[in-house]
């Protein structure tokens, strides 16, 4: 009646229009593993460049392979941003065999005084583990007391779940950490961006930070991209 | 191929037909924010009476508006019921913005000498907060006792999940009362028409309450609409 | 220093006072299994005739044994109430090797046209299954529809988490059910002594019911064990 | 525009196809019930042998009747497989009313000297109640201790989440045991066919069960279906 | 042996010397309720300043009374800070009550033009009732959108879990606003303070700001109260 | 009245005799974190040598310090097995800072063609990052399929929950991986010794393996410590 193609183009276009039946939950899992079919997941990812994760159809489980639930982008460093640090996430939208499993991971690379801004996630705890070089990780409690020490080749720092933490590279040569996440999909919010690059009310903002209007326009032309 | 609101009529009338795709969880969401799309949740309500929540096709994320987050309906009082209380219910029917965040609320306003009648949430507890009025609040625990008081204005009182709980105003105006709960859906078993209107067998009935059969009959008379 | 018996009566003793540290909760173990010590959850039985759950030291588990996890009180009826019903529940207070296992289970037996009155879980869901007999299940919705039928041997009904339900043997001898439930303490209200016997305030009761003063003292002297 | 059948068939050939939506989690329901539509579920069964469950479009709950929540394939034993034991699982695909509660079931009979091998539910604590005979029941712990016994008509042994466990007749009639778990899939590793039936590399399995070649290719040969 | 007393001084130094036993998690309950004893809360408040739950021993649930569910001191408006807001929050330190219910709640009033700054809940989604006034009130999601809008007395806008929220008194009178959060400790992250009051590394917080060593000085001054 | 010491002792003493009071779970914390007091932990190392985690009082927060969040350990490996594997565990009685946050982790390095033997975690989903060299890393899913792959440094293979998996070194060099879990404290089952080292009744191995007396003799000296 219909090809599979047939249906599949369909789907894609009705994920493309209506957007995703997207994710409730990120507990334990009622099946073995569940890995969304490819072509579907293809065109949520053009569509949700900001990585939603999503209820998707399923393969059939007797079409998963050995391959599903390999991840081989974190064999070389990514590309560097101004920040010196170069990260390679792997999440739903390249990974789809981690759907269901309660779980995601990133390689970072940090040039020599590069850093990692204070940021958040808000759904996972985060273990970082350093492959190599020498990095000044800490994060802040909800008391604002600091956590931080400089951690060397094969040591692990913990960071509890939805707290601010941040890392700067403190050694000699490029340091590379493979972080990983108790969630799928832990989300993320750099503080510098989403204050001052998302569009809150200005007189908030000098009230909040004690700026004047000048300084928080600096601080919107750096960290907002419609505003450059 | 097809238009976007080809797509739309198509899959506002499978979920017509075939009923709707139904949440399987109140737990951590795993992304920021999931908004069904707002036609296909016209026609869920059109069909689903009952206010079921259902996993639908969400909003692209970059279509949110502030306003999806908003609900303007407890502005002012409902209607009055037969017992002299008016309840507005924010749910996913009438504000798709709550889908996957874990919480809901209501607004109940109680005339003097109103009362709600004992009733329980299977799936949240609830924090009453007595926005104006003198309400007399009360619960029972597992082993029959009543924690009941006399709350006013400004005070909050907590009733645990899934305990049978019930108001009446003992003030002289009409008391306004704003009820949250730790569920999307937290669902409601009103005592006496889940039990007296529900058509239970007559004679465990009797047996149970130690009425007779015209007492049932009478009750039943009062709480079921089919037999009225 | 001090001896196990003297550590064990003061612990007995500190527990019968200050009652119990309850538990948070009904999730995921992260350990095998978890012992509460004997004697201490024999102190806490003398006290809490209610049967809350507590988090209670645990036996070291290399002196847990077979038997902590088999429960044989399940071998035959118990003793037949008003209603007909002998119920036989196995909680933590009488099988602690359930605790943190998120299971608990209860044998009944009723007499030929006994009931289970109308009541409700409101931390689990049940499945009966009828071991022996002839007996009407069903539940109520939040809709209040009923869902009943009348089961035989070998068959099992699911009852849906803190949903009303009730049962009534039908057939021409004492019937076995076996009930199982996915909390380690499910709760439980029965629904005419938590309504009339327990102390809601009379003029409340009678609005929500229909019922005048009469009646309504009837109901409570019949439900309430101290107005009678 | 389109007639509920062709909806169905249109949808049941797009679940055969891509496969299906899988679910995501076993917690709690936000819902009363959820009962996937049969025509669907039929669909799905006839491709996922495997028995892995799904989220499907349910059906209308206005539409529900008892019969949904009772399942009564388990009046009579099934057939014996080559161990002398015959299981009837409740899952999904034969009782589409447990979607969503949380648990699941199952009934066996054991012939005299018949063994239910090592095996694991990856996903759940199972209640076993021994409905007739004398059966030898026990589990083993992280520190490879064995929890054994023989128990008898009624009694009830808890087997935690996760841990391998094992039973066998040793009575001198065929004995019932009723099993029920909290997760509505359990999931099952069966430990002989899962590590010599499944085609782990040779090397490995006689490095680590001290085999050698021929002896694990006996093994193969025994629980391999495509070595024999 | 022991008085009451001297059990309850006992534990208190206990408790005072080696912090409290902390809560594991905001689960399901397992119990009606659990309202820890109030001596020792007392001691735990004494020392942690920073308001951290603790799962302490509870009451005998026959001496709990309504009392121990009600909250009073939301009747009133707290102490403005320099902010313009006075919060009062209800937490397990003083509403015992709220003790594995999963929710919690604060009231605050905003003056004219006050505001509360940037900061986030790192667990719970949180509802804002609008008591009275006219309030500016908006979060950031992970793409760095603000969803902002003016809301007025009667309306309710959900923030969802861990994402950075900010609100500003946009009338001409205070506002009053009350949250309700569905985790009893839904913690806070104050972004002026938990960025530049914590400590974190000068030379990283320059870096990731694009500030100057003098701009850092000055924002450590207003927001670090060692540095003042 | 007692100095800290007295306390730590008679608390040390206590833990030592009545055992710990086991986690009920690894959900959501409901603070930021929890450390237990490192006297009383080392007091539970000592008695409890299969690591099982427990509630411990916790050290005040404000005594917490950033080295509580860093576990060093994994910097070189440990020691081979006779398997040719060194593994070194990061769990709660090494690494208290893990307490409550929902992760751990394992370093483990394989000599060439030296193998990790087919176990499981009953608690959770695995995270296998080899850091270097060349290892034969699978799992097998509940339909006994295996799905197996080799590995080189910088990929990551994710290993679903509860399900039996096995690696070896197929390179040229020692090999180092670091697993990471999404539990902290996953549980761990290994094939051979549980099955054949717990000492489960032998006729039942006979008829679940296929094997003769003398093989599982043979198997069980291999295997049960208590049998050599």
């Amino acid at each position: 009646m219909f090809s599979q193609n047939t249906l599949l183009i369909f789907f894609a276009i009705f994920f493309l229009h209506v957007s995703t039946i997207t994710f409730a939950s990120d507990p334990d899992p009622v099946q073995d593993f569940c890995i969304p079919h490819q072509k579907l997941l293809g065109s949520m990812n053009a569509s949700h460049h900001h990585g939603t994760p999503s209820i998707l159809p399923c393969k059939n489980s007797s079409k998963a392979t050995a391959t599903d639930f390999v991840f081989s982008s974190t064999k070389a460093a990514g590309n560097f941003s101004e920040d010196g640090i170069a990260v390679i996430s792997a999440s739903l939208a390249n990974f789809p065999g981690l759907n269901t499993l309660g779980m995601s991971f990133a390689r970072a690379d940090i040039e020599v005084g590069g850093i990692n801004p204070p940021h958040f996630h808000p759904r996972a705890t985060e273990l970082v583990h350093v492959v190599e070089g020498k990095v000044y990780i800490g994060f802040v409690d909800s008391s604002n007391r600091v956590f931080a020490r400089v951690l060397e080749q094969g040591e692990v720092m913990v960071l509890p779940r939805g707290l601010v933490h941040f890392m700067m590279n403190v050694g000699d040569k490029i340091a590379t950490i493979f972080g990983s996440f108790n969630s799928q999909n832990p989300g993320m919010q750099k503080i510098p961006s989403a204050v001052f690059g998302s569009g809150i009310d200005e007189e908030l903002l000098q009230k909040a930070f004690g700026l004047d209007s000048k300084q928080i326009g600096s601080m919107r032309r750096k960290f907002d991209p419609n505003s450059k």
